[in-house]
This record gives C-alpha cells, structure tokens and sequence, in this order.
C-alpha cells in the first residue's frame, strides 16, 4: 500500500461518496493520497492482488458521477501530486502533475505570456489529470478545441501497475497506434493519470465581449449561422434561455432584461485588428438578425461583468433548486433551436421547470431541470423527460454527453448512442487492460 | 466476394505489389475493388472464415510500406469509392467516401470558400481513407495540425465485418472510449474506413510567402526559434540543406542560391492585417538572425514558385537515387539543428550520401539518403546510419516516424521507442479487434 495518510473513519469518508453530480453518493472503504508516481503503482500492484476496487479521483467536481467509489473501494485522490514541473517556450509545452488545478495550470503559463484554452466550469477547482480523464470542455471550445486538443503526452499507471509514457513533445508523431487518445476520456477506467504534457499557444493580444438579446431563440439560433457564415469563428458563443436569464439575475444582479428568449455572450479574440473588426461585424449581424439589444464591453471590467452571465448560470440555477439535474446533450450546431424547443416542450407537457444555457458554438445545451429528489413523482417525470431529450438528441446526429463524461449518470443511455459492436469494442480493449476489472468498475459501459 | 473486377493475372498485380516506399514488394493473390461498404463488409466476412488476409489500399502513395501484400493475399482497392458526399456549411464539415483524393476534397470546400489543411505531399493521388489510415501530415501542421485534427467521424468496416460509425457533427462528444482516434493512424489493421466526416475551417483571406537563405544551418533553427518566440505561428516553417537545395535546383532550376547551409521557406496565412504585420515581421527576425538573403514572394505566382524549392524536394532527389530511402524522424523542435548536424556526421562517417529538407516548424525531418539497392555493401551503410538516426531521435525525445507510418519499413524501430508494456496493449487492441489476424498483418508491430 502507498505510504502517508489513509482515511477509513466513516465522517472522512464521507466527502468522498460524492462528487458534483446530484442525486449518487456511495461510501467507499477507503481514501489514500499518493504523492509519486511509485506509490501509484504500488497501490495499483496490490489491488490486483487482493481484487480491491481502485476509484481515481481529482477534485471531485465531475458531473457524471464518474468518481462515486463503489462500497468498500478505496479512492485514489490525487491531489497531493500538484506540482507544475515545467513550462518549455521553445516547444511551447508545460509538464505537470495529475493533480494541479486547471487554474494553476492556466496561470503558470500565462505568467511566461501562453495561453492554455480549455477552461471548465471548475477550472478553479478541477485538476489537469480529471480534466483528461473526462476530455473537459469549457467556453472556448469551438475556436480552440477542448483538453483533448493540448495532451502531448501523459504518464499513465496501467491497471496491473505498469507505467508508461504516451506521447512527446513532437508536433507529429504516428509510431504505433494512439493509445494516449483512447486514455483521454477514458473516466479512470484504463489507468490512472499522474503526469500531463500540455500544447500552450501564444496569448491572444486581444479580446472583445459583447452580449445579445433575442426576443426570440430561433433569432439567436440564426445569429449564430450568420456569424459563422460570415467566416468568423468567435472563441465564445454562449447563451441563456429566460428561465436561466430570471434565475442568474436575481442571483448575480447584472442588470440582464427579463423580458426575452435568449441572451447570447459572444467573445472574439486575437491580433487587435482582427477583434476590432470581428467585434463590429458580429454586432452588425445582431442586429440585421432582429437582437432586440447588443451591449457592447468598453473594458475589460464590463468584459468580466457580461460574462459572469453565464459563468454564474449554473450556481444560479443550482441555488433555486432545490435538486439541479444537469444535462450535457449536444448537437450538430444546424439543429440547435430545433433541439431548444424540443427540450421547452417536453418540459411544459410534464409541468416540469427547466433553465437551458450552453455552448451554443459547440451544439452543446445545459438544460438544467428544477425539482426535488424528495418528490419521487416528479422525478419519474425528469427521468421521462430526459428519456425523450436523448432520443430526439440521438435522432438529430447528436451526442448523450458532450463535455460531461457517461460515468453513472449517463450510462443507461450509451448503448442507444453506440451500438453493440462499438460496445463490445470498447468491453474488449478494458478487459485486454483491466482484466481483473479493479479500476473505477461499473461506469460508462462497464 | 465482392461482385466487380478481380485481378489475379500476374500482370495485373504487379502494381499492387509495392506503394511507394523504396525497395519493398510483395505479390498479392489476387485485387478487388468494392464500390460499396457493404461490399467491403461480405469480403471480410469471407476473409475471416477462409483465414484469407486481406490489405486495403488507398492509391499506394504511401511511404513505410504499409500497403505491402503479405503472398497470397486479397488487396482491397478503395478508389472506386471516391464521392464527395455532402459539403455542409452550417457545421463547417464535408462528408466524403474513402477513395476520394485529398486534392478532390481540397478542392469540392474550396469551391464553398472553406478549407481543409491537411496537404500531404501526395495530396494529388492520396486518397482520404489513406490519409486517416496513415494520419498523414503535411507541410501546415505546425499552424494547422494534422489529419488526425479534421476527423470528425467515420464508417469503418470492423475485421469480422461489422459496420460502425464512429463520431459525429458535434463540436464535443465524450460518449464512451474515442475508438475513432485509435483508428486513425492505425495504418489500415483495425478496420477498414469506408466513409469519412471531415471539419472544414474559413479559407485563410491572405497568405504571404518568403524564402530566407543560411550560411548556417543553426541561424536558420535559431531564426525559426526567434519567430515563435515572438508569438508567431506561421502555416509553413520548411527547410532544405545544401545537397537537397543542389538537388533541387539541377531539377526545377528556380535560381536558388547554391552557396549556403539552408533554405527556409515561410508562409503566413489568415487575416490581411495580421499577414503584413507578421511577414514583415518574420522578415525582420531573419535579417536580425543572419540569414544571407530573404525574397518575399510580390504575388500568387511567385509565391507558388518559391513554394516549389520545398514541393520538389523529394521528387528532385528521387531523381538523383538511384535508390532514395526517405527517414521520416521527428524531434522537440528546439533540438532540430543539433538532429540535422547528427544526420550529417553519421552521413560523412559512413561515406554516404544524404539530403535532408522538411518540417521546421515540427520538427519533422525527412532525410533522403541516396544509394543504390545493388549496391549491398553500401546499402548496410545505410541501415547502420539509420539505426544511429533512430537511437539519436529517441535520445533526443523524439519519434521514429512523424508523418508516413511505421508499416513494414519501421518496424524493427518501434519496441525501442514504445517499450513492451505499450507494445503489449497494442498488439492485445488488436487481437480484440481482430481475432484471425486477417487484416493488413505483419504490419507494425504485428
């Protein structure tokens, strides 16, 4: 077992029964703290011995239940193993542990003038290795990609204990086949991830906010195919529907109308030239696509103010409660509004309240029912309700998860997203690694 | 089988005995040309109960062998499906059959003023399915990426015939383990893809190109250094060393300086704006780091002339041969010049002779050793070389193949880069996959 602290009394286990997901706890048996990528392999050796379940955790912010411990598992947090160990500027690259924060990460760079896309939800909180783990997105996804797109290379503890390393710091690289991009995404299921060598970009020199207001979703809807038409390719595209409009208002006291469908935060970045003539041209298309309002950011300060709109949507929606089921659905970005009324729809017919905000660049929609895990009708009808979201999801060429991870929360949707062959697949690449099944078992298809 | 044309007639399989790798080739059993996947899914199906390997084939430009027949096998032609399906501007993708050329595609979104980077060498007859099967590269991955970063989804035909689509119109999608990266680059032994979903991006406004000469190769790594380090990102970064830069010049006399060390080829792309003021830049950083001369192309047909000292560079040292062995080893990019000086010591030691030229921008080196197959005591030379080159580029954190494949021509390479825990996994994907083995075997690590 790996030296250092390890937690058994039944009020320490307890934060880690749970992650960010509602609604799923379970208590494991145990909570260790590795600090080296021996200890690692060490606690890895023995649980394949003595066929004890092994959970990797990060911070535990992930929202598909992804890290719940099963009874008597022990959990892996890997917190202590934080260190951001190098910022590379002629290779443009940072190696750093499993767990330093995104935050961290995003800041250590940025102090040698780089730039680190990918910002989660969390990123305060979350760590790099989570991040990789469940391939998080963020808010700047459709310019810049998500954390799949800056992993280089990773230090990866097999299942049986073996380490190894994919990746390097080459720009191209085809020797063999690309496990490393498997590992990404894999939610903890096919080694434990305890070093990441992230790709860093230059530090966009500029950066302009606006945000839009649509009497109307399918104006906002069109608004963001005029713009994308228009060959502009913003780093934020960003809405709120009204009930999430009402809900971060009374929150966050922003001065946002309430009297529309949609508000739209839009950012641009990049050479200074670019932005000042990205910016006019995205306000031009508001308006000639019928926004009842664009207001404009004049600093940095207003940048901040107009993006917290959406970067408080989900604590305020979380705060009215008082259970939050957040979704993750995603569609091609063609079928947005479609997908939008959809979901409306389908929560008026089974008088359930719903706030929807997202990544609306991406197809990637947030809706956020409202209700209470104690009022076991209403939660059948959520249950029913995202039933029939999937299904029009899948229908539309869409994805169950788009940044979230299956995990628990999802996982009785994947069979209709995939198929059996891709399925067993996947079944036969865990078992070829895993084959006593001791790593984070009965999540995603497990 | 498959209805259509078979070839069995020796003649006729004589050009399906070798891509184009130097030196390799093997003689089929027989060649067949599915025009559909369903077509392509019964011959597997066939394959797998009467144990039959079968290759699947794009143009056979491919550079590490990995289309070779094993004797006696069944090669599967994919050109004759070569539709370009759907251009979809909405979501910026254009879905397109397997056999379809590179240049084919370039060109259907290019008539949609969008853009697809990828530009192999070969792009005029590489097929798309070939391109994803090899992840090919290009000269824009340092700004662009590589095919592996266009590859939105597939249809792959699994080994035991099923048929699977992988991936999607969405932005984000995290629904289970990516199966569609691990089959990209997996050099046609995990399935066979027969449909491809590619993601376009706007067509760049502006493009400037220049060439810069150096007396000294390490001035010329120190100016590429010098350029990121000022935050920019060129589209094309090349090189060429004296011998290629000779070679070339006897072949598309273009009226390139014979007096230097390297010849670095730069091209900016993207907004107007931004091109003038990073040429003019990147002009300046080369002046300031001692180049001898740099010509700024004045208009498209300059630039394309320029462009052609680096096009050629293959074609005009292929002339020289009479066998060309093309390397293809890829380093960090700031241990470049130090990887380029190597390959010139081992090419003097050993009496041989070498032109190198490729991707500064990643690191990518392509050298081009010139000899003859006959010449068997010389040929040895070369392997001894080449074994120093590769131990030199996994020293140095590199890897022995940066664009073209492991296939059969790196093979014996492969162990000493990924180790056998790595090795293991692959070769046990691959049993999964794959259970008889009959797809492209011996190819790898196979």
């Amino acid at each position: 077992m790996a030296p250092g602290p390890v937690l058994t009394a039944q009020e320490d286990l307890i934060p880690y029964s749970f992650d960010g997901t509602a609604a799923i706890s379970q208590m494991p048996g145990a909570v260790v703290f590795p600090t080296e990528t021996a200890q690692v392999a060490r606690l890895l050796q023995w649980a394949n011995r003595e066929r004890v379940a092994v959970i990797p955790r990060g911070s535990g912010s992930g929202l598909s239940g992804g890290s719940i411990p099963t009874p008597g598992s022990v959990v892996m947090s890997l917190v202590k193993m934080d260190r951001v160990l190098e910022v590379d500027r002629k290779n443009l690259t940072v190696l750093v542990e499993t767990g330093a924060t995104t935050e961290a990460v995003a800041n250590a760079v940025s102090a040698a003038n780089l730039f680190y896309p990918p910002d989660p939800g969390s990123m305060r909180i979350s760590t790099i290795g989570g991040n990789v783990a469940e391939n998080s997105g963020g808010l700047r996804g459709l310019k810049y990609g998500v954390t799949r797109n800056y992993v280089m290379g990773m230090e990866v503890v097999l299942p049986q204990g073996e380490v190894v390393w994919m990746g390097n710091k080459c720009v191209k690289d085809v020797a063999g086949y690309n496990l490393k991009d498997v590992f990404i995404g894999s939610e903890g299921t096919l080694g434990v991830i305890t070093r990441v060598l992230l790709k860093l970009i230059p530090k966009p020199a500029a950066k302009k906010t606006m945000l839009a207001t649509f009497a109307e979703m399918e104006k906002a809807a069109e608004t963001i195919s005029a713009i994308i038409a228009a060959q502009i390719i913003p780093c934020t595209l960003e809405f709120l529907d009204r009930t999430t409009i009402k809900c971060v208002e009374d929150y966050a006291h922003i001065g946002l109308p309430l009297d529309c469908d949609a508000i739209v935060l839009m950012e641009t970045d990049g050479h200074p030239a670019v932005v000042a003539e990205e910016s006019a041209r995205m306000e031009q298309i508001c308006r000639e696509n019928g926004c009842t309002a664009v207001r404009v950011a004049k600093d940095d300060a207003e940048a901040v103010q107009l993006a917290s709109a959406r970067r408080t949507a989900f604590s305020a929606l979380a705060r009215v409660g008082p259970t939050t089921i957040l979704e993750d659905v995603t569609v091609p970005r063609s079928e947005l509004a479609s997908m939008i009324r959809f979901i409306q729809k389908v929560a008026k017919d089974g008088g359930l309240r719903v706030g929807i905000f997202g990544h609306m660049g991406d197809g990637n929609l947030h809706p956020t029912f409202l209700t209470d895990e104690r009022n076991h009708a209403e939660i059948e009808k959520v249950d029913r309700a995202l039933e029939l979201i999937v299904a029009e999801t899948i229908r539309l060429g869409g994805t169950i998860t788009g940044e979230h991870g299956v995990g628990l929360a999802k996982k009785k949707f994947l069979p209709q997203q995939l198929g059996e062959a891709q399925l067993r697949v996947m079944r036969e690449v865990r078992r070829a690694l895993d084959p006593a099944g001791i790593l984070n078992p009965g999540k995603m298809f497990d």
